[in-house]
């Protein structure tokens, strides 16, 4: 089966396809309710769609008083694959065409060996779990890679932890690689897309998810969309100005956000912190393993470090006094915060929320929740699938390039 | 003619209403072509649109070749109404249904003086300006006022400067007195309205509008669609915190934007200098009127008084600081810059783009026009005719309501 014949032709076939990703088999009476069509029209649709190895029968429903009516699903040999490439990991899962995980995997990597290096191990893990779950061919890739995209390109643009992505053509290759349609993005955007699909912002059409990972980053949703910015580069949050004075960031400026609290900068404390002696706790830790990262600063705070409570409470005010400026200006509906740093828990989410709360104008706080991400690790790999069945369950080629987007 | 007569029947009809608003007379051959439709549903289309007193006749085309093609217009009696509220005047405006303007009249007002008050004066411009054109009956009327806007229900929510406006129905006054349609959005948000229709932002989807005037404030626009956030508070920026120390604000809080600069703060720090000796110029300027305003200190400036100048910058670097934070989450196409205080003309722009350039993330900022406003004092009136008359060019309840977008 190629990718020409999947193609949806028209708008009630692309509605009538994601009708079933989102809320399973359904009956022909149900679909017909739910698109408001005839029930010959939708017949007609879903034979089209049926030839076209996008759907099948399901058996008999249970009847609802009249005649029975019969079940339909997505065809059960849809797949898709999700790639999130991250600074120092790979995840990657297929998923069927309900977005249902089949099978998922995760790997080290480094970011900065470049494109090449990084899709061979990338296509590597696709052709594992394709033998894994015995998938015969991907309707869809969707990945995403920690720095800006410009997403109608399908590249990176100048990523600044990224050497060698600069242009270079990770969808295209994607695609040819696997024959099927691949769409890039970069990670936070996908995984904002999975707290949208999935995760704690579910039916939040807007909303900003804030990763605080290695570096920071924030993917913005629109009425259901995401806000990628004229040039890609919205949500590039981890470069804005705290201070005139502070550490010097990983991009060569004088306080910017990431260099105040990050993954990169809490490690370069905690180990300050231990080679000091102010933290007993991270000094023993440091000499144990030779190294720390973020769990380390954790178990310090559950244990009670004062010296890494106050280190995790000065990183949240940075972040906080940020955030609460962009709440003033985009007034969203809720904040989620994800990345390898919420795992510092209750003492960062309380501090953040402190200073949103008490910062940011009363209006646009009265009813902002500020919540932890609930996909964790999942968020990205689903907000990639999540990416690629909107594209390849669209029919207008516009819509398809805009990726999630409700149907009207 | 009722209100009831003008309703639009279906998206066709409003597309063609929105060709003939922002194209002028076009033959029926032309509209056939941009709308796509067959010429015989062109035509069933107009003579309702004709019937309902929307649409007329007006004479033939020049040849393309064929048989001559009528031309049609909207109904030359169609008239909206644009009313913008200010902290100190008010601004009002009658159009056609092309949105050129008849009749425009500024008055002073004070709005803390409360709505009944207010909207008395607004509504005898309104039957002043009517009466100088001969307008019968309005197909709608647009406005503004300076604080938060419940934009659904049509009222002013807890504004701050705005004592008596908290959840005053001014929308619905509005549409009874006047037996027509209509829609209430805050003041930034249809001066932004204005510049996209026919200003600075013309045919820039996503932009900031950026009020410098007695307070400061934004207006959003993502994808040709004002944002308003989920409480309609989105772009409220005059009270981000810039610093933990600073000027108290009328908000009561320490620090604020717009206690930093604005044509409040600027009348206070332009008194302070006359009397403190340290500007000559506004001494003398004090002294000869008793008060200063904006353009006291816009001639001070010209007139090359150098604390006036470092004045003026100090505040450029301040609003520049924050808009900088935002173009790195925003990443917009433009900013415009509009209110009194852009009458301070080229130096303030200068600091304002020098700083933002300089602070925000280069990709942001590589396509980055930051611009003075075209319209002046006419944005808000024409943003508010253009946003109501988007409401009476539509078909769905739902678009109706969503304002300001184009149709796909």
């Amino acid at each position: 089966m190629t990718t020409a014949v999947r193609k949806v032709q028209n708008r009630n076939q692309a509605r009538l396809l994601r009708l079933l990703r989102d809320r399973g088999p359904l009956s022909r009476a149900e679909l017909t309710d739910a698109v408001t069509l005839s029930k010959s029209k939708v017949a007609v649709e879903l034979d089209r769609l049926t030839a076209a190895g996008l759907v099948q029968d399901a058996g008999q429903a249970a009847s609802r008083g009249g005649r029975p009516s019969s079940l339909v699903r997505l065809w059960d040999g849809l797949r898709f694959a999700g790639i999130d490439v991250g600074a120092t990991s790979i995840n990657v899962a297929i998923t069927d065409g309900g977005l249902t995980t089949l099978a998922q995997r995760q790997g080290d990597i480094d970011v900065s060996q470049g494109p090449e290096v990084v899709l061979r191990a990338a296509s590597q893990m696709v052709r594992d779990l394709r033998a894994e779950t015995g998938t015969e061919s991907l309707a869809g890739i969707g990945a995403g890679v920690p720095g800006p995209v410009s997403f109608s390109e399908g590249f990176s643009v100048v990523p600044p932890i990224m050497p060698g992505w600069d242009k270079y053509p990770v969808r295209d290759r994607l695609s040819e690689e696997f024959d099927c349609p691949a769409l890039l993005d970069n990670d936070v955007n996908i995984m904002a897309v999975g707290e949208f699909h999935a995760g704690a912002a579910r039916g939040i059409g807007t909303f900003m998810f804030v990763k605080l990972g290695t570096g920071v980053g924030a993917g913005i949703f629109v009425d259901g969309h995401v806000h990628r910015g004229v040039d890609g580069s919205a949500g590039d949050i981890g470069h804005i100005q705290v201070h005139d004075q502070g550490p010097v960031c990983a991009c060569g400026n004088i306080g910017c956000l990431e260099a105040f609290f990050s993954g990169a900068a809490l490690r370069r404390d905690a180990v300050l912190a231990a080679q000091e002696g102010r933290s007993p706790f991270l000094a023993a830790r440091l000499a144990e393993r030779g190294a720390l990262d973020v769990l380390d600063v954790a178990d310090a705070a559950t244990a009670g470090d004062p010296v890494v409570i106050a280190m995790i409470r000065e990183g949240g005010r940075h972040i906080g006094e940020v955030l609460a400026k962009l709440v003033s200006f985009f007034n969203p509906g809720m904040i989620v915060i994800g990345g390898g740093l919420s795992n510092l828990g209750g003492t960062l989410l309380a501090e953040l929320r402190g200073t949103i709360y008490r910062r940011s104008l009363p209006l646009a706080t009265r009813n902002l929740p500020v919540v932890m991400s609930e996909l964790g690790d999942s968020a990205g790999v689903l907000g990639a699938v999540r990416m690629i069945s909107d594209h390849v369950f669209s029919h207008d080629p516009a819509l398809r390039m805009a990726d999630v987007r409700e149907l009207a």
